[in-house]
């Protein structure tokens, strides 16, 4: 995968892939019984009766395991990632117990600060699963900083 | 707060108003080691030294924490709150631990399907912390059954 360091660096089109992260029915339960408490993340006869016919994970589980992806990934190396927003969240596909996921990533916009010695990064990030179908996308606002001047 | 089961009953303007919950450092810390491992969610003398001066909730656990307040305000009754998408992920002010966090919604938009027994429901959310500062804002499109003919 590409990894840089500045804004100065990067360039539209620019392409990132993360590792994978196996999810499971204990991961999918208690991510639900925390923070979203519906049928068809918590159990899975219950699951079954709903439109999901079977567990799936909670859409904010997915963001969230995504986000892990993406820091683990350290696309803009020692940068922290730092979102001022996220625009066109969505779930194409529901995360199944067992499903092993990644992401694929493509810089869409670069916009550099005119006022401060940094720029904006526009990444839009897919989610696949283990049969390459695409379970999410996301487009996170990040901040990077502009290489000094030497 | 406003509580309806339909679609037919919604209106652009109907607001709903969630209930209270209280973040811990120690929740901020789980959340982050689980799935966004950053130095400004995991530790406080390390977030000391980053631009939130100071143990910050990561954007994802404020994120699911709304999506929890959401599901147990039932805002459409006995409905599910299954999103087909959200746009407008903004994070306007750090969350901090021991912060009492609420939302607020309006219905920014109602759209009937012309084929399908149901509508697509928009609602703008905003989170406020205990200073009613707002924190954070989201908007999801929610699906929402229509009435059956008597």
């Amino acid at each position: 995968m590409t990894q840089v360091e500045w804004f100065d660096d990067l360039q539209v089109g620019m392409r990132f892939k993360t590792g994978d992260l196996q999810i499971t029915a204990s991961d999918i339960k208690r991510f639900a019984a925390e923070f979203d408490p519906q049928p068809m993340h918590l159990d899975e006869d219950a699951a079954a009766k709903t439109l999901f016919k079977g567990l799936a994970a909670s859409g904010w589980h997915t963001a969230a395991i995504a986000m892990k992806l993406a820091v683990q990934s350290r696309p803009f190396g020692p940068h922290p990632l730092i979102g001022m927003g996220v625009d066109g969240l969505r779930w194409t596909a529901p995360v199944r117990p067992g499903d092993v996921l990644h992401l694929d990533g493509e810089i869409v916009s670069l916009t550099p600060s005119s006022t401060k010695p940094h720029g904006s990064v526009v990444v839009k990030w897919t989610m696949y699963n283990q049969n390459t179908e695409p379970v999410y996308t996301f487009t996170p606002i990040t901040i990077i900083p502009r290489r000094l001047p030497s």
